[in-house]
């Protein structure tokens, strides 16, 4: 089959070619709960660009050659003897990780944290491809009003989005607040989530008056520019009092100490995004009663959960899309700044 | 009345007295919700050294002369106008905080976050007298099995250790592993709720080799010995995974990096203590899912829930008695380390 | 001042006049926490039907003549001496019952199991008059956007559907079904609170055309008209699994048995109307792991979350205005089924 | 092997000999995830005399004849193509439900709702064997203390207890209470779960003064002799307001109306026991806010929680072996009220 391959890290980003397309093996059935789908639409995610840069090396056991991407869609094209939840021919959405779905955290529900899985795209081959190799728990069936291409993002960046809203969802009250900061590629699904599952006010930060621009359509009441005063504005939104909940899909820069600083006494401050450094004295926590929330990708039930929030237009996704074979384009386009919305490679 | 008073600041903690023990105007009924209390136990609290010390001065408007003590006991002496839920003579112990109860805070029971209260012994005279200037909202009536003198401390030290090992109950499960840093005089209690709220196995960390004993008593499965291979035996006593729960009664030094380390992946890591500084890469937190508390004191309504557990003999605080006119002597042998337990001022 | 009176029992409801127009004495502070409000707006509900009926006698203790309305807003007229949160002239919507706050149930923020309280309108005067006394604790300021006279509903029947609804929104997830029987006075308040706390689908069920229209305008994503079909429709509806929530605002009839067998497995039936009666074998309750929940009222919280969204219109109340003196004819109207939304009687 | 048969059903049950102990064919390994477990215990339990009954017959599809017995224990003889996570020899304890895993409510953990199961011992043969056909997803790997013959009856009617009582303590506090109605085979460790999950008082009513004995041992607080004064007596030991949970184990006659009517306010009645009715109008739901909880056995992820807690030695399960051989003697020893505590099979 075909595929973009990853052969060499490119620690600044400065090659003519990122990933080469060339031919290279189809991928096999051997276990009995293997399913190969025939890739309808694959993400390209900034982690791409940070697998490229070696950042991710000591993280996750990585051989290269291989083929990235971790988000993907498409149609079962071959099922292992055990499969039985799908057939071929079936349009599926990808959940990033592949487990086997018998440790304790599995069988709660906690697939996140399974003790025993692969992440294609990261630590396997990934969909950057015209098969990909996954099994039968990864796979969420689709609904007929989605198609592959449309949906692949949502498996990594949506997800992630999903569920630290949802988390935030559980505690606010009509009268409170959510802050957004970062209306970007996550951000603007987080946002349409917030309005989705919460009465809350929602007051999104941004540099850009783009994403601010969209963030209002998609259900923001407040829009802050980021700056020097962003956490001012949002006192004076929030009646001095801060957020109950500030989602923070950039986590680096200022906005590590700006967003707990727009948190309310007793609120949560949700970290999505990362590259930055928590630094504060623990009195600060004492007396502030502030909750801290790590957040990474989502589980299972989770994703369907988000296949039904866009199978009903309560979600959108923007996306460009580009031929398998001018991956290496698409990830040249996202490092230059020059992708809108999400990329997502098409056969 | 006669009252342990401080007149001035002592940064060094080095004069000869911290107090002056003197007749003081008694406290006076001005609104409908005052309660007089005659003080039959009043705690000695390491915050109170820090107040001696000036740490106090930026964070809660104090003025001097005033008398500290905020963790009080006793019998209602005089009632305002407007009180109706006790009468004279009834034993009563003091939420440390006085609220109106009007705020939406109150109102959810959240009286912590009052927007509008008063805290005696820090920001207004306080228990170290034979009265006490209180409202209403901050009495609970005692039960029969317990005296004044013998609860006190419970009104600040304890309840803050409830509130903690309160939160970590809502999460454990059995097989799951509660860490305890530091069995000192909050510790001590948030083993002994832990053991009677929990299932969980409870791991105990601290330098002295009798509180290690002592917790053992209280409920520990596990005690380690503090020092620089604490985080290596908690993960060897968890499987590698680390535990679900981490309380830090001390939350400086090295204890706030190593009680992160020891916390399992999508555990919540609870600062009590403090002093030290949380300092980690955004990353760190979003690949583990991990989630870091605050904590301060406790809802009245917990510390109901804290003296029906002392009522039924299932926590235990150990007290050393000192006559008020030593409450002098009370401070200097708590800052020399002499004072094993909690020390309690009596009439 | 003036005030509709009820001075006899009709439990046939036949008399040309249910209650007398007439002056009485005005209502005097006694408390230090006592409020006069100035009513500006009182709502006439079902129940003060089934108070004339005298169907409530042997529930609370009622002693006529008494003045009717426990859905009331207005103006602070006057304050006791302990009264600091609100001042004279304050726009306010008064919660229904009148507390003290100092039981263990206030204290949780659960006011409604007060133990300790007056319901103005039931067990003492309310509000069908110029003025009201009522309770500090009783009061909800009103922001700007919403006048006295289109609130006064939301108090009883406006919070009761709120609670309700946000219990069900505790557990609703994406993809998740909600069924609203009865689309009436509380209904139509249910379905909008449903829609703005949850991304569940709503399925409506009523007898009347004209309702289910306003439910889809509301949110409703289906509706089904009552009958002999309707347990048929609900499981269509729902792939035959049952809808994880049902509302039940009739709770008479056949819908007790009906809103049950639309419950999916696991789910929960929420009763607000009444009535009927509950019968069921055990085992049915066993193998299906249902829960049914009781509701009443709500907190003084929740209905300040109720006002906020109301502040934003999120919640639409339609209303009918009369005057005070004409108290008489809006009980007619009410009983005779001539009042479209709910009636408000103005000054 | 050997087995103990059923062939026919006795609806009286006053057969000589209920079920025929005889040569039957092995049971063989089909599906890539089948598992075939040598029985080293086996539970005898009330559902199996109510499946000769034929009481059963309509819910579950039966097809005589085969083999009763769904709580067994054992060791892993053989494994599926697919199995990873047991291998031959393991000690497992068996959840009674064999699931494929792959339906939403087992991706959340809630396997009990699967979509997709059998249940050996009730529509698929069992374990009144030497060796019974499961899934891998059915076994929990047992800890050394725990012998199978000892534990096989958790998995069933100690699942269930267990369930029921971590439901209730998700909601009770210090100062609470809770009733468990029934101190026999499920009720003994319902209150053994309470004592070790939450601090609240316990109040157990049986007819049998052996069981009171055994359930004051076990960690009551106060028991009580069922019969006409019951509720009264519970009120009185409540101060009136009734306990925050009722457990009833027993579900039938008065146990049903008496539990209701001992729960509090804003309180909840697990139901666990069948056979009796619900019977209550609407009303009383609504005045009195409570909630009414069907249970039915527990999750997987439940029973790897109860056998921490057997290994911890916080609960125990009193037992009396008999030979497979002797399965029908074992079978008229229950019916005729003989056993004390639980039968279990032994090879």
């Amino acid at each position: 089959m075909k595929a973009a391959v990853l052969h060499a890290y490119d620690p600044a980003l400065t090659r003519m070619s990122f990933v080469q397309y060339e031919t290279v093996a189809d991928p096999r059935i051997e276990r009995p709960t293997d399913v190969i789908v025939r890739v309808g639409g694959a993400g390209v995610c900034r982690t791409d660009l940070h697998v490229i840069e070696g950042l991710w090396r000591g993280k996750v056991e990585i051989r290269l050659p291989y083929i990235l991407g971790h988000e993907n869609a498409g149609w079962v094209e071959a099922i292992g003897s055990g499969v039985t939840s799908v057939k071929v021919g079936d349009p599926v959405v990808c959940h990033p990780l592949v487990t086997s779905g018998h440790c304790l955290a599995c069988r709660r529900g906690d697939d996140m944290r399974a003790v025993d899985s692969r992440f294609p795209g990261l630590n396997a081959d990934g969909g950057y491809a015209e098969y990909l190799l996954t099994g039968e728990r990864a796979l969420v069936p689709l609904p007929r009003s989605l198609a592959p291409k449309d949906v692949a993002p949502y498996t990594d960046a949506g997800l992630t989005a999903y569920r630290a809203a949802k988390k935030a969802s559980k505690h606010l009250l009509p009268g409170q607040r959510a802050v957004v900061i970062g209306a970007g590629g996550l951000g603007h699904i987080g946002i349409q989530v917030l309005a989705a599952l919460t009465p809350a006010d929602i007051i999104v930060i941004d540099r850009s008056d783009a994403a601010l621009a969209l963030a209002a359509r998609y259900g923001a009441q407040h829009t802050v520019k980021a700056g020097d005063d962003a956490v001012e504005c949002v006192l004076e939104l929030t009646g001095g009092a801060g957020a109950e909940a500030v989602i923070d899909f950039v986590g680096e820069g200022r906005t590590v100490a700006d967003g707990l600083a727009m948190t309310a006494n007793g609120g949560v401050y949700y970290i999505v995004g990362y590259g930055g450094k928590l630094e504060l004295p623990t009195i600060d926590m004492v007396t502030s009663e502030k909750t801290i929330v790590g957040n990474l990708v989502g589980t299972y039930a989770e994703l369907v959960e988000l296949m039904a929030l866009a199978d009903r237009g309560r979600v959108h996704l923007t996306t460009r899309e580009y031929r398998l074979a001018d991956a290496d384009l698409a990830l040249h386009d996202l490092h230059g700044g020059r992708v809108e919305g999400r990329a997502v490679l098409i056969p």
